[in-house]
């Protein structure tokens, strides 16, 4: 019960920091699975990051409807595009947190079909890689969400066993092994893209190497998460609970 | 009464909302045809949108003539380019809400001509382009400021029956449905010129599509519009009203 | 004597809006011609513009010798480059303001020597054009500082009529005719540096032709500096007075 | 004694100035040989900078063992990368004070090998040049982190007898006299680098001169360091200490 709370108060400091951070402006979301029912997963209702509260925190089957029904259909409508979220949990027994984001400095990357790729080793959680899904060549016209789990689903072959995919027009999702992790991840990958932006003006970019990527994964643990997480909570004006 | 209170507030918290969002500097307004005479808007005093109080609206006629013309020679002199607004709700009766900006990543298109075009989602809104209109064509060297309704009249045929236009070496002109709907084009407009600005360095960009933008301009409703307006009048430091 | 007062808190609030805004950071400076001896100036103590108060300010000599040469010497000592503003004031006496700042958007001009000219109607009190000094020119391999009558002379020479000069490797030098004038052209100078560097990267940019500079000066006066220096007042916490 | 708490709250004030400055964002550190024993320096434990109390202040030898091993095992586990600091200040008597960061216009520097170099005055304290160190080159694939002394001497010759060193794809790593002066160097060589990659593409850079390198860093002294210094610590929200 106690442990309950501890997560729906960490789902609302993600939404927070990556609010104060500058990785979602009104919208945007990051969710949880749920920590006892593998089957479930916890996100806000429909509501900019910067404004939820605990009280916002609502139950989802991973098909993305919601446990309270009515309460769904009255105060708490559900996001749009929560199928994102259901889809990735669903294919990725290791995934336990999703962020899905219009992180500005990314938007370039995948609109001009640009490979983003690790520069920095604060970056190398993005992985070596970060795929590009366009929502146009499997389904068209559309208002380019994603919502049904049919394109939620098609969206999450797109990060492979990875941690992060573009979404062409659109923004991008992410993938963690906790909320910590999910929220690291996504705001270095916006630091990786800003920093490829503007290097890419000024010559030939030496990566990081396969090695090294791989280097820094293995080493990237709770000591680095707690630190920064610390930072970012204190910043949002939220207190900084103890690592689960 | 307490209707023409509410949009009193509302147009505040619209300027004030620009103002925090980096979208108009100490110059730049927003109105809102009078809800129960469609030959009337309302509109500040001249005065910084940062600072604009409820006390400071004032009532127009479309050809820009305050109501309360005594006011107006005394505490309440109006903005030189008023005439922007009047002008615009004269030729569209499906408009509602007028901005008027010198929103900063839109000026270098205007100065070179390079067409803005939506490339992300919550872009769709400004339309399928955004049009050029340069003062010199029709009026010659002047300080650029359109203030008389000859120059309103000649600047509103510009957007055409879209939702945008650019205004060379001056900003921008914004219509919308409602406040809420014109402050949200406008912030997404910036954020799309700026975005655009980024990609064109980088590679060919592919926009969205005809089919797209109006597939996202049709689910764009007060579901949408709401959820970033509370956010935005927070951050602002205003007060959510339920909407209209 | 209170109006001596009121100058004081006006060019401490030009001090604090002119950091506030990002003109200057912990260097840079703005003075005053004394209202009743044009053979004075008002300028801070040796201080950060952002830290600066009532007390910090000194009187000093056309020749930059301060009034109080005990004072000097204890508790006040005088910024190094304060010969900047009295060799304006020398040659000019039309000019009541004189700002130096390392304003930033401003220092790629002037070490690759781009021509900086108005692209945007607030910009247009700049003036046609941003003439270049080069203190190696005269002065060979110095600290770049502007330490002496002589130096301060021969940067005088540069802004020539107009309003302001760009200075290699170190910044620029603005001249009005009031204290809002010369805060008020700072600022627009530093957007539209900022504006034509983004600009240059897309295309061939439609500057402001001469008749619309001359145009937007001809009718920039205090409605206009008024609305301005009252929103970046308050922004800076400082109290709006009302204008000389 | 009373002197021991100084250099503590110091080295806290400069660790919230550069979080401030965003020099420095959940990670990167800045340490001071010890006042009394040269052997010896300080640093905080392990936490982001802009959340460091003087209580976090640890002491080490210049192997980078703490003095106090039990708290280190405790609670306050040390930086992996503090042997930066013991190898810079075993090889250079004359520096007391180090900061390594990851200072985000730096990076685009390091990943594509462009000489950086200082353009601007107030930059000429970062040196002639700011030499690349790749850990790649000696330690093939690691995770770049300075985890032992073998990789900080190695890095420690880089800056030869200057002020500063890249770090490709990490950050950069910076030697100063003093806290105040390390710190200096840091915020203005992030000011070089992001000025030097906006000019790059405005066309060629006239930098300073030799002479002028040199005629800037003899006249940089306390009466620099400490006007700075005053208005850092002010905007972090802390005293300002008289100097040392």
């Amino acid at each position: 019960m106690a442990k309950q709370f501890d997560i729906v108060e960490e789902i609302v400091t993600a939404n927070r920091i990556l609010a104060n951070e500058g990785i979602v402006d009104s919208f945007g979301h990051v969710s949880v699975r749920h920590p006892k029912r593998p089957d479930r997963y916890l996100l806000s209702r429909a509501r900019a990051p910067e404004r939820i509260e605990a009280s916002d925190i609502v139950e989802f089957t991973l098909e993305g409807d919601p446990i309270d029904a009515k309460n769904a259909k009255t105060t708490h409508a559900p996001y749009t595009e929560r199928f994102i979220h259901g889809a990735i949990y669903e294919s990725r027994p290791d995934i336990h947190s999703v962020v899905h984001n219009h992180s500005p400095s990314t938007i370039p990357f995948g609109i001009t079909s640009t490979k983003l790729k690790p520069l920095l080793h604060m970056c190398a959680s993005i992985g070596h890689d970060v795929p590009l899904w366009d929502s146009h060549d499997e389904f068209g016209d559309t208002a380019l969400l994603v919502n049904s789990m049919a394109m939620g689903r098609d969206l999450a072959k797109r990060p492979g066993k990875g941690r992060s995919a573009l979404m062409r027009g659109h923004g991008a999702v992410v993938a963690g092994t906790s909320i910590r992790h999910s929220v690291f991840i996504s705001i270095y990958l916006e630091v990786n893209a800003k920093l490829q932006m503007q290097a890419m003006q000024m010559g030939k970019i030496k990566h990081l190497t396969k090695g090294e990527i791989d280097a820094v994964i293995a080493r990237t643990g709770p000591y680095t998460l707690n630190r920064a997480w610390e930072n970012w909570a204190r910043r949002a004006g939220r207190p900084m609970q103890a690592a689960d």
